[in-house]
């Protein structure tokens, strides 16, 4: 609630839920305090077939969504004697003492289930809430409590979470869904040239979601009960008909790991040379497992010097067309591609901004080059935004612009 | 709702709202329907003095949100003409055609403050609902509604929507908050020792809130009322005496901009060589405004090659220690520093997993070497956690590895 934290959970939860074929209803949270938490857990239970919590089951003093609920429930908290034991382990494995307050995380409320916590100290808690007294009729409902860190939380959602999801809560009708993901294309212009032709699905049931970051944008397509499958399938083939080109890949795919996958296929490597990015195209391409086969190395080279000694760019160039420039750039990417030994080779010079722009080189310019066994492509777009907006645009373009060539596009 | 995206609103805003001192009651989310977004506005209305709402007023047929505030309000709707002429010269000076679907974004409803989107096309609406039908004794609330993207709404929340909370909802009583940022030290660990120093502070009114990610911990010290300027002074200055050489910032200050501006301040200067990090210590370095003045180059040497011909590693060092080894790591730090001409560098070389472990050097194995005109510092931590994070704590370890160098710790 103070903005020290973005809340991750809501998202990675909401994408597995909602891959499975699970709505999700709502998604709150609220301050670390007893009324608070207990009104967001009422108000929830009255909502939902499933409410998940997470966070404070920790030890330290603003942890108390275990106290509240079992308050809210009626439920007496006892010592959970596998929980300390695995509590006790962990420090033991750190060679770390315990800290007496950490053993507050092996109390549990009664008829809870007790979900391990291999990666932590805090268990997880799966209580099934029959009768409800929060809802109509006092109909049953699920309240499951994950501990904070994210990696507790995703495999003790994955590995026993989900489970019981789908033991409990099996789907009504098949579900069936597609999200693609699309970049260099405007929301309004995507909608106005695909929705005409998906409108006879959407008739059937078909429903369309659009997501837009910067210059990048998903289409959701879904559908519930029996024609589902057909429904999207046809709505993806109509969808690559119309912007097929525009489509760098499906569901969690990033541009970065499609690059991996394609340049792994291929048996094919990449260097890297970036100045006003700073590291942030390496970055991404090394967040994929497996980059290490495919990039070589990467440069960054802030300095004229720096151009000049790690990737040969020449000083004529440097001082007669300056750093940013498409004659910079074509150097700066040939370099590094000789240099590295590698097929393919992105650089990329520009003003980031705040600060370094001139009239004649405002700040969001930019120059992303493609060196090629074939030649040097050179780009220039203009990305007049604020630095780190500067830095995934830009970074997103170099990525287009060496998918487009590996596919021939 | 699909997990799409992150919410990073909630957090910006969350914490601009609690450093001015207002208290954010609740965060929530809902899909993109009409009876979703009715319902949870109808509910915040019936809570709060302000409620905020973001996206939903963009051209697709899923930007509903306008419309159905609308109805709730018993609103009619017009076309504000400097909204339109601002869409109009919005593409206008992009040199692109105006799709029909965006002229809906003009549309506004009656009595609404019109706050214009100096970065895009939908305006922001600010309304006085008065009487408030949805709060007891019809009290008054204000609704304010900002578009999505982030580069539009920040600076229209600063410029506009800040100055009339500011006027509209002067604080009751004085505010007083500071966030101290720890490196170092479990959160459990630095609760027992801060804790009991702070008991006096808390019984006159001091509230002490914990923000743990991996490896830092968040210390955030506020109080309200006359005595608020005293209380927080007093408790940040006994933190700083348990734990003073844990806290590397206060605020918003990250490691790597408390780096930027201790070698700005310096004139020194840093070169980076980074083989299992893969450029997230350069990426995170270059998204500090300024960053160009302290970072003269980074090298990302995946493959021994390019340890070898960037670095100037030794083979022999590469075949008889290994890549991840204390002595390569000491040489590609060395080397980055010598090749670049600057006063210090780091180098980093490990294992992030998931592939590329062995028993001896299992995954989550790292050497992180600092060069300085003095010597080589080499550690050994053990980060053996998902990619991601094995990246994120590598990072944060490398830059605490530096700050205390520069200071002296």
């Amino acid at each position: 609630m103070l903005g020290r934290i973005v809340n991750g959970h809501q998202q990675w939860l909401c994408r597995e839920l909602s891959d499975f074929g699970y709505a999700v209803a709502r998604q709150v949270a609220v301050a670390d305090t007893a009324a608070d938490i207990t009104q967001a857990v009422r108000e929830a239970l009255g909502r939902a077939d499933v409410v998940l919590t997470t966070g404070g089951l920790g030890p330290t003093s603003d942890d108390i969504t275990r106290d509240e609920v079992a308050r809210l429930l009626g439920r007496k908290l006892f010592e959970h004697a596998p929980s300390l034991a695995n509590i006790e382990r962990f420090f033991a494995a750190r060679k770390r003492s315990m800290p007496a307050s950490t053993r507050v995380q092996a109390i549990v409320p009664g008829g809870a289930l007790v979900l391990a916590n291999g990666h932590g100290t805090a268990p997880g808690l799966a209580m099934e809430v029959n009768p409800n007294p929060f809802r109509p009729g006092g109909m049953a409902s699920w309240l499951i409590m994950l501990p904070g860190p994210p990696r507790e939380l995703q495999p003790m959602f994955l590995e026993q979470v989900m489970p019981l999801l789908r033991k409990r809560f099996p789907l009504d009708a098949p579900f069936a869904s597609v999200t693609l993901r699309t970049i260099g294309v405007g929301e309004s212009i995507l909608e106005e040239r695909i929705a005409p032709h998906l409108r006879p699905l959407v008739t059937e049931g078909l429903e369309i979601g659009y997501c837009a970051r910067t210059g990048d944008v998903d289409v959701r397509l879904s559908g519930s009960g029996p024609e589902a499958a057909r429904l999207v399938a046809e709505a993806e083939r109509v969808v690559r008909e119309q912007v097929g080109g525009h489509i760098y890949g499906t569901g969690d795919e990033l541009p970065e790991s499609v690059l991996v996958r394609l340049l792994t296929e291929r048996r094919q490597t990449l260097a890297l040379a970036e100045s006003c990015t700073g590291g942030a195209v390496a970055n991404r391409i090394t967040d994929v497992p497996g980059a290490s086969v495919v990039l070589v190395a990467g440069v960054v080279a802030y300095s004229n010097a720096a151009k000049e000694s790690l990737l040969g760019v020449n000083p004529d160039s440097l001082s007669s067309h300056g750093a940013v420039s498409e004659q910079v750039a074509r150097e700066m990417a040939e370099g590094a591609r000789k240099r590295a030994g590698a097929d393919f080779a992105l650089a990329v010079t520009g003003i980031a901004g705040p600060g370094g722009g001139t009239p004649a080189k405002p700040v969001g310019t930019v120059f992303i080059a493609l060196a090629t066994a074939a030649g040097t492509k050179v780009i220039n777009p203009f990305n007049p935004v604020d630095r780190p907006t500067f830095k995934y645009v830009t970074t997103q373009q170099a990525f287009e612009l060496l998918r487009r060539e590996l596919l021939g596009l």
